[in-house]
Order: C-alpha cells, then structure tokens, then sequence
C-alpha cells in the first residue's frame, strides 16, 4: 500500500459551469491524482472538489487548480452567499492511508509556499497546520471576507499578515491552506416543519454551546423540514452513531422524531463499520473479521 | 477486477492439529486461492477453513484439501459431537465478486464429479445446487451420520443413493458439495443466565419455528451466559440489524436486554454497511457516497 491523501479544494465560482470545468480539468491534469466528485452551489457561487492520490501529485495537481482558478475568477466582481477571500478560498488536506497528519501539515505548508512565491497569491495556514493558535479556526483567518480583509491588509494591520506572499489582495484574493481530519457533513431531517426545534436541538447537541466536542450543528428548515445540519470534525471522538441518538432524545424531549438521515459528499467507511459495530454490540469486531477485508 | 469465490469446507478432524495443518497445506497449494481463516473444535472434532481466489484455483485447491483428507481421517474411527458423514463432510461455495450463483452451481457439480471418479468418494450436492428438493436440506443427507448412512447404502436404500459415485462408504466417508449465500455466524449473548430464555427467544425468531425466512437459531448456555446463537443463510433478506432488534424486544419480554453480539467467522462488509444505513436512517447511501469505494 502507498500513501494516499485526500484534498478538499474549495472555489468561489458556483456560476459558471465551464469554468468550474476548467479548473477541475487543471486539478485532473496531473498523474496520480484523481478528482472522484465536485459540485457547485450557484446561490453560494462556490465549488468544492474532492481529489485523492499520491501526496506530491495531489499538491501539483492542488497548484494548477489554484493557478487556474486565479485567472479565472475576479473576486473584485465575485459574489455570493458563502463567506470567501479567495479565488481558491480554502484547500485541507485530509490524511487517509499511510500518512500521518504531520506529513499533511508538511504538504499543506509547502503548497502554501509555493503559491505565493510562483504565484504572487498571499496565503495563512490553518487548522492542523496553523502557525498560531488564531489560526486554527477558519473563519478568524475569513473575517471581512475578501473586501474586509484587503482593506485591513492596505491599512497595514499587521494581524492580518499573511503567513506567506505579499500583504496585499488581488484579484485571486487569498487562499487558505492547511489539515484536517476527514470532516462528514451528514444531516438529520426531523419529523416536524417546525425549525426552531432544530435549532434548539441543534443549539444542544454541538460544540460551540455546550455540546460534543468535534461537532458543528445549526437548524435550518429544507423543504418545509426542520433539518439538523452537522459537521463532525473528527467522527473517530465524536462518532455519527453516538450523536444520532442524543439528537433522537432531544427530538423526543419535543414530542418529534428523526425521519431520515443524509451524507453531503463523501463519509470514510469506518464511520460507517463503527456505526454497525456499535448498534449491533459487536464488541469483538476487527478488519480480519470482515471478508472484504481479506480480498483487498 | 476478475471473480473471486469463496470456499468453506468443514473436516471431521479438531483435535490432531498437524492433520488439520497438513489439510490447510493442501487447499494452500495452489497458486490464486488463498486461505484466509481456519479454526478448529475438539469437542466438535471438527475443523472449518475458509479459501478465496480465482475460481478454477479454488476448486483446484478444495480437490487437492479432500484428497488429502481422505488419506488421514478414517471415518470408521471418528467420533466428535458434530453430525458429519465423511473426512471432507461439507463444502459450500459462495459467490463473492463477479461471479454469478448459477456459477457457483456449476462448479460444485463440476467438483463433486471429480471427487467421485477420482477419489472414489461418493458426492452429494445441496442447498443452491441440490438436484433433488430434499436435498437443499444439509440435514437431510446426514441423517443417521456415516454409520447411518453406510448401513442404508449397504441395505440398499434407493432414496440414499449418491448424486455421484458408488454407493458405498469407505473410511473417507462421503462429501456434501454445494453452493450458498454468504453465510454469517451471530451469537447474541443475553443478561441472563437462564438458557431457557434463549431458546424461548431462539424459538421465536427462526424460521424452522415460524421465525424470519433466511435465520437458524438455537438457544444455548456459554460459560453461565445464556445465548441465542443463530446462522444467517441469506443476510440481504433477513438483516442482522432487523433480527437483532427482534431479539432485543423479545428479550425484554422476560425482562433482560442484550449484553453483547459476537461473531464466528468473517462477515462481509456489506452486512455491516446494511446495518449502519438502517440504524442511522441514512436512505441515500450508494457505494460512491463512501470514500474507499473510490480509492480502490
């Protein structure tokens, strides 16, 4: 086995399909690399991507994506519902075999240098790979979003200098580079059109009000449903099964259920094996007691 | 990706470990069949391997296992408290990976031909690739055991008569080749230890006693732990998530709950993926929603 990486590029083009096509066709350029999904939201006017492949070709794909995108996308006209400050706004890289996170913060602090010294782009560092602790939240480095944060950078605020490249925006804006574990956007549609029950529960269940530690969760009403939207930043601490029921308890708390349940993009299939393993009190459960995992 | 078959013969041999190790040696011997697991059981006297690989390899693999059965375990001599009828007593293949059940058929006709011209053992076919309908029923041909059965032939009972080979039993007994479904072994142990509460539950859900179509289940008692041990003859139709919520109300009938689940063997994946999609109501899940399907 080799190592594999997996990167999540994020573009604040949702608009215009042939040049999300265009910078997918750059990010598909190099061998060794392979996009295996992308979709764009037009409301949001953004894209996001997932590559995976061999750690030196996703970072050389990485770079001529973001070269692209940097042609092709003016953030002094760009607009749209998502916070952005960038053409390439922001680019994890997400450990997934044979590679330690600390060989991601190596490629996402490379790459970082690299677009800023070819390209002329500023570019911080974040999450795993942040170089202060400010950092390592996302929306610290996006405050102002793109007009915000070239105004504060030709004012001369030095605690908006970037980590790497010039302190002054373009038209490609910046571009935020760092690593991360394998983040799961999954939802839960409640048995009710009622949102204000999502947003308590969702108030209750997520980190930043009291909740588990490695989840995001809002309330947001899709189709006439009340919806708890979630992200889990680390599903291995805070696991999708554990987080299920304590939303199902709080549901019932307002005499609702949980109707179903959705994945937005991709989940690693040990949440998956974890979920079974521990609905099922499957508690003598390994790799060699699945079959597939004797054909592979 | 080329198909891959699975194969579990069970030997009327665990207790003489280097005729256990010399049979595992010859289903190794050939090149694209692999054993993955075996295990065995001196009180049973009875050992159960599992192979996998290219189908020509495998049956290749399983004629080379019997015959070398065949020449260390004398059915004459042989006593476990397993039914068993031959050295080489069962062997079912299953379809793993582009390969098709009706596959599967053919090649335990085709194995159970060469058993019987070759070896002189006389073969019969079951379950999937049964030629009589009675036959489907592993217990069926069993019954009486070797003793029963070599009596009956040497009586001879038309009904008894071998799907090939002559109608008589030397030391290696006869063998029972067939083809089925991945079958997956389920113990669920109970807080309790009261047998009889498993065999109540055991009664309940199985399908001999008007239970769930693909489930066999017996209650029994493991190290003063009752427990409702149970065969999955065909888990994309009777689910271990659904029996096991089954057992659970039924077990709180008598006031109890389950302690933990075990598995005997391997399972395939997909059983572990069925039971995470239904216990977390996640209805979109495809296989490209899971991120390892896309790395292999």
């Amino acid at each position: 086995m080799s190592p594999i990486v997996e990167a999540v590029p994020n573009f604040s083009e949702g608009r215009r399909p042939e040049v999300v096509q265009a910078i997918v066709a750059a990010l598909s350029s190099v061998e060794g690399a392979r996009v295996i999904d992308y979709s764009s939201d037009a409301d949001h006017n953004r894209s996001v991507v997932t590559l995976v492949g061999a750690p030196a070709a996703v970072s050389e794909a990485l770079f001529q994506g973001i070269a692209r995108a940097a042609a092709l996308i003016d953030m002094t006209r760009q607009q749209g519902e998502h916070p952005r400050i960038g053409a390439t706004d922001v680019v994890p890289f997400v450990p997934i075999r044979e590679i330690t996170m600390a060989e991601c913060v190596a490629l996402a602090r490379a790459l970082a240098q690299r677009v800023s010294a070819e390209l002329g782009i500023p570019t911080y560092l974040y999450y795993e790979a942040a170089a202060r602790p400010d950092r390592q939240v996302l929306a610290n480095i996006r405050k102002g979003e793109y007009e915000g944060l070239k105004a504060e950078l030709e004012a001369g605020n030095p605690d908006r200098l970037p980590d790497f490249g010039p302190a002054r925006l373009g038209s490609a804006g910046a571009t935020v580079i760092g690593a991360r574990p394998p983040l799961i956007a999954y939802n839960l549609y409640l048995t009710t059109g009622d949102v204000e029950i999502a947003k308590a529960i969702a108030k209750a269940v997520r980190h930043s009000t009291g909740g588990m530690r490695y989840l995001q969760a809002m309330g947001v009403l899709v189709e006439g449903r009340a919806q708890v939207s979630m992200n889990f930043l680390d599903y291995t601490r805070t696991p999708l099964h554990r987080v299920t029921e304590l939303v199902r308890r709080e549901a019932e708390r307002y005499g609702v259920g949980i109707q179903s349940a959705e994945l937005i993009g991709l989940i690693p299939e040990q949440a998956l094996i974890d979920a079974a393993q521990w609905y099922l009190q499957l508690d003598n459960l390994t790799p060699h007691s699945i079959l597939d995992w004797h054909l592979r």
